[in-house]
């Protein structure tokens, strides 16, 4: 299995990035990132599913309903340009054009994202100002700068990198993400780019969203789903190497590399969960179908109950039994198994006897465990990755816009 | 209307109560209850939806399913007998058939409840010592005995009556509930007994199960169902008085007092949810049905990020809008209009423009106050009302069990 490394959206030959402060945040932090390919790049983009969306997914939507080739996307954090109705959305195709117009590109060549406080407009005079400034900015070094200004209450910066030899040579992924806040299984991401100097088929799309349910929607912090959440995977082909030219064999490499590394990204949004002391997997397994295991594992993944156990180190198995007979999927309480990493603790519905404290005492000190919870129905299983619910949860929300 | 006062289990004719320290619960407290009406009463039930049923929700719908007329129910607090199996069941049979016994009863005349910790097996011993006391302790002065015995976390009791003048003479409803951890829109008490000496027809099930709906289920402290929820109204039938042979306008009035009553005991477990700071109601109008507007209010009413909002007497609207967009209901944003009391905030999809913030910061600094979303969609109404979450809550449910 290829090694994931700590390189960003540049790693991958033929991207540049950028990232200024235009003022757009308070603080006076990075706001404003630019990520280049001067090669026009195949895009392929999951977008979130709520009624609300936000205005830069709204224009992304319309770009790419005409097509997906693009060479750029532009980025401001600190507004999330969402709720702000006819003017959000010229602002958003105003933002665009003002990077086209920079870059010395062509109409919708330039995609945007936003990520911050709802229902403000952007400041626009600021990031005319500041695109300049951004385009001359654009270097190969620039990936952590990129994965910087993309950022709002992250607390980490979040990147990776893979790279794999193939008989025509060598493929390399990279990728950036932000979110710690609002993330949900059902787009968890707040946003994501994935670079690739690979050529990737049209038809990838189907593929690419299923990576992202089973990486970036199998994640959730607070089951709540932004306006804004975008994940988009960008395909340059400098590599000089099609997909479909591959075997068989180095397509299914290829394919779990990229996997790999978007599961390592959407896994430090759960570590960077916005108060989170813990990342704990929740694993169903024998389920009748992957759906209804999933539909069970969110239910205790978002439980506050389950979660606030795991902040206090309480080995509630309760909670968890509860939460998935509270998850509307038809089970026999008698035919549930509940084991903490190794350790037993429920079986036939019922906790298991002579139960020594000690091992479940330990395992939720740890940082990072597992649990797993069999239905006794069938053969199906998916791991769902959650935190813990903290007094700093709390705090971080209470406190984000006064 | 009829006014609501403070009188419990025992104010209509006929009812006794009880309640003991049996033990259970390590710190002492009173932990068994028990509610007697010696003339057998028309009981009407509404049971937890969670696939994961606790002994006692078993055992009441077994005996339900033959009769529903029983003399009397007999509650413990300290543990939940959820998760226990066959010794569970029968623990629960057998805590039903000792008081059954000691009153004098035959077999299946007494209902059983529970509510506690998970997955322990009820001390039977300390349950058999404590029941002769318990039936001794009965007395139509205990209702706010028996409001105390039935507590977990509670931090208040929680009771009501109501008293209603007919054609025909007087009419009374007295009511006990307790619960502030589990609670959930879909059986938001976890136990709530009602009494009534009006003599009730046997299909008057249905419309129980709505008037539930509309109380109890429109709560929501934290958004999980818990294994042990159950709502009990007991008909005795000794004020002499057949709600079918009253004018159609008094039943509407009987009606709408045992209406009022839920409510009143529903609104208690918001104010008292754990941790709670705030009883905010959330009202969506303009939807195209009743059941569509309550999945949006519930989405909103859950979203952990809108309580912590609240608790921190931000009026972040946004969330508010957001939760409502991942609802899963369909809706145009440009067509949203909120309000939190009477000021408006958003109108199509936008934010009021020269809105001064001073009246909205003093909204959400109020203990109580309420938010309304019309989807302008069409015109069905419902509201839902909800706490904060604070940091309390997270430190009650992480320490609950070590």
């Amino acid at each position: 299995m290829a090694q994931i490394e700590n390189g960003g959206v540049c790693f991958p030959k033929g991207f540049t990035a950028a990232g200024v402060k235009a003022g757009i945040k308070a603080s006076g932090n990075l706001d404003l990132a630019l990520l280049y390919s001067k090669e026009p790049a195949r895009c392929f983009a999951v977008f979130t599913k709520n009624q609300v969306q936000a205005a830069p997914v709204l224009y992304d939507k319309e770009v790419l309903s005409g097509k997906n080739i693009i060479n750029a996307i532009v980025i401001n954090s600190g507004n999330a340009n969402a709720c702000t109705g006819d003017q959000g959305y010229a602002d958003a195709a105003n933002m665009a054009e003002l990077a086209e117009k920079e870059l010395g590109l062509g109409k919708c060549s330039v995609l945007v994202g936003s990520t911050g406080v709802i229902g403000h407009l952007l400041p626009m005079e600021k990031i005319r100002a500041a695109i300049p400034g951004l385009v001359k900015n654009l270097s190969a070094e620039n990936s952590e700068l990129f994965a910087k200004s993309i950022c709002t209450t992250d607390t980490t910066i979040k990147t990776g990198s893979v790279s794999l030899q193939t008989s025509m040579g060598e493929v390399r992924f990279g990728g950036s993400c932000k979110g710690s806040g609002m993330i949900h299984p059902d787009m968890a991401t707040m946003l994501a780019y994935i670079t690739t100097d690979l050529r990737l088929p049209e038809d990838f799309l189907t593929e690419f969203k299923s990576l992202v349910n089973e990486s970036f929607n199998a994640i959730t912090v607070d089951g709540d789903m932004s306006t804004n959440d975008t994940c988009i995977l960008l395909a340059n082909g400098q590599s000089g190497i099609f997909l479909n030219d591959l075997g068989l064999s180095e397509q299914a490499d290829v394919r779990s590399a990229l996997f790999d590394l978007m599961k390592h990204l959407a896994l430090q949004i759960v570590l960077d969960g916005e108060g989170a002391t813990k990342k704990v997997e929740i694993e169903v397994c024998g389920a009748r179908s992957k759906a209804e295991a999933m539909q069970v594992a969110k239910s205790i993944a978002t439980s506050n109950l389950v979660k606030c156990a795991f902040f206090g180190e309480d080995p509630n198995w309760g909670r968890i039994v509860s939460s998935a007979g509270a998850s509307g999927v038809v089970f026999h309480a008698n035919k549930l198994s509940l084991h903490f990493e190794d350790v037993p603790v429920v079986k036939g519905g019922v906790p298991v006897g002579a139960l020594p404290a000690t091992p479940l005492a330990e395992i939720v000190k740890k940082k990072e465990y597992k649990i797993s919870l069999d239905l006794g129905l069938g053969h199906s299983k998916v791991s769902v990755f959650t935190s813990d619910l903290s007094y700093d949860y709390v705090k971080i929300n209470a406190e984000y816009t006064t």
